[in-house]
């Protein structure tokens, strides 16, 4: 088993990791990356490890905020919730907190839980439960293998502490994201609070490896991080250009919107429409989809060679669209049911990448 | 000490005195009648007992429905939401509850309390935080004493249940709002949770009681019910006349509106503007404030002689509305600050009923 240590020279190279895997969402990494860098000065670096090196019946923590980026993008954390939500599940529960891990890689989300870790002195377990980023609380590993939201416990900035006893992860989704909207639109929460064990085969391991290791392959390539991301991600491009339209609406604990891309260079002419729930979740030319949930679909800065967050994508940006297959696990017909494109209300059937983005050049 | 026992006969007394005190708000009685009824007869009967019967260190739980009253009207209670809020108080707090109290005497959650107490095999308290309804959380007795929201818990009809750990009364009546909202529009919520010797002091004492005489006095006068109301709570009459116009809205966890009665009789020519927020807050004529909160504005039915809930007004409607004295603990000035005309967004100060019912015979 490998164990690694994240050190403050490892923290560009996971944001922009996580920035990759947020397919836009989770967050804009640059104020998790300053929080990160100050929480491994405070508190020392903190340990990266495998699911099975925990302790079975020790509590497994995943940390993330829910809501809408634009609100998190301006309010941010005190940093007292990580430490909130761990004394109420120590107390609910009995039993200590062992580790932390990133309920979703990508974005600010997958980056602060090396901060929550270092406060809190637990290791980072080396997976998350999403191998990217998604907008609503079921859509996660957990609830795919079937696991229930036991406890969910939820901490703002003012220090209100929530904690709900759901019936389903559709219902934890609805009262939690309710909560969030209370709270002024984001929140720390940590979502289907378990044992260890019985995180085993309910999350994708390896995330914060993967994470690392895309980052350090862009930060290696000054100039040509998007030629260097295409190859480690194995990504397809879905258009070069420069951002023309981009509608975005804070609303209900989420930004939802869309955004369009015209087409400039070898691409002129064309124009590719992406639309929005907090992450881009499908991706429309000439009214055929190129390419959609759970299938990664990021945009890159093409001046500065990194991933563009959805709140801060702007009218003028020039970009290049790239889109990756997911984990095998959200292809299984459950995890299509859970994050495929009708469990965000389209009427369509997953297209699989490979699939989608060639009926262009067939 | 005087303890009493409540059986089936009580409850049609209690509820016609509980729909007087509910100013239109807390729900319509009739369920709750029937839900209590059918309560007493599978557990027995409830034994009423003074805040000062409780031992000190157990928990004294008040309870009562949060949201809409249209939706409480058509979304009832499974039955197992205080069973459910027990159990997590009693494991959160590693104490046993000792006794139940209705959060508000107002309406059907004044009515529903017994049912809870026969279902938890307790004692209910002779005593209630408001000596009526009001619309949100921390309209209570236990905030105008100071005391903080430590737990609050709630639970919704398919078993979701949520706690509470809020900075304030007010984040306390924010956030539960809101899970009321994911819940569909109601919930039963247990607020305020302490050990019965905090609540000493912090309560209004007899309003079961107090609720039952009122009752008792209707019920006994026949074809007078409204002489006897008026005569039992030493209330004014504002208008008699006929509901000509009612404007109503479910939005944001609260019932909305206003409504209008024209006179008739004596008082032909006369035109009242009642306002509504679950409960009635305020009665206009000629643009003058005729009674606001925190005094108690009640409509009653001319013809069935009861109260009538604002869920449950309705055009042509035969009516009499009075007015009567709140609770000195609400002519405070900590009470107005917390229910007073600007608690509810009025920009005018609160006119005891007693000079503003005046102005007009003047």
């Amino acid at each position: 088993m490998t164990t690694t240590r994240l050190e403050p020279a490892d923290i560009p190279a996971l944001a922009a990791g996580c920035a990759v895997l947020g397919t836009g969402g989770g967050g804009h990494t640059y104020e998790a990356e300053l929080m990160t860098l100050q929480a491994l000065d405070a508190y020392g670096p903190v340990e990266v490890v495998p699911l099975a090196a925990l302790p079975a019946d020790g509590i497994l923590l995943p940390l993330g905020h829910i809501g809408a980026p634009t609100v998190s993008l301006e309010k941010l954390d005190s940093g007292e919730e990580a430490p909130a939500i761990r004394a109420r599940v120590e107390q609910e529960l009995g039993r200590p907190v062992v580790a932390a891990m990133a309920s979703e890689i990508g974005g600010a989300n997958g980056v602060l839980p090396v901060a929550y870790a270092a406060r809190l002195g637990v290791p980072l377990v080396d997976a998350d439960a999403m191998g990217r980023a998604f907008p609503e609380v079921q859509m996660v590993s957990m609830h795919v293998a079937g696991r229930h939201p036991d406890l969910i416990v939820m901490c703002d900035v003012t220090g209100n502490v929530v904690t709900v006893r759901a019936r389903s992860g559709e219902w934890a989704e609805r009262v939690s994201r309710q909560v969030t909207v209370a709270f002024g639109g984001t929140s720390l929460m940590a979502d289907y609070v378990m044992t260890a064990g019985r995180f085993r085969g309910a999350v994708i391991e390896g995330s914060v490896s993967y994470a690392l290791a895309i980052g350090r392959a862009m930060l290696a390539a000054p100039g040509n991080a998007v030629a260097a991301l295409a190859e480690a991600v194995g990504a397809v491009r879905l258009i070069e250009g420069k951002v023309v339209d981009v509608e975005r609406r804070t609303t209900g604990g989420f930004v939802r919107g869309s955004a369009a891309i015209e087409g400039t260079g070898a691409d002129a002419g064309r124009l590719l429409r992406l639309e929005i729930q907090n992450e881009n979740l499908a991706a429309f030319e000439d009214g055929e989809v190129r390419a959609c949930v759970p299938d990664l679909i990021t945009v890159v800065d093409a001046q500065a060679g990194s991933a563009v967050a959805t709140e801060l994508l702007r009218y003028g940006q020039r970009v290049v669209v790239l889109a990756f297959a997911c984990d095998p696990l959200w292809r299984t017909p459950r995890g299509l049911e859970v994050a495929g494109p009708r469990a965000f209300g389209y009427g369509f059937d997953y297209i699989p990448l490979e699939e989608a983005a060639g009926v262009r050049s067939a």
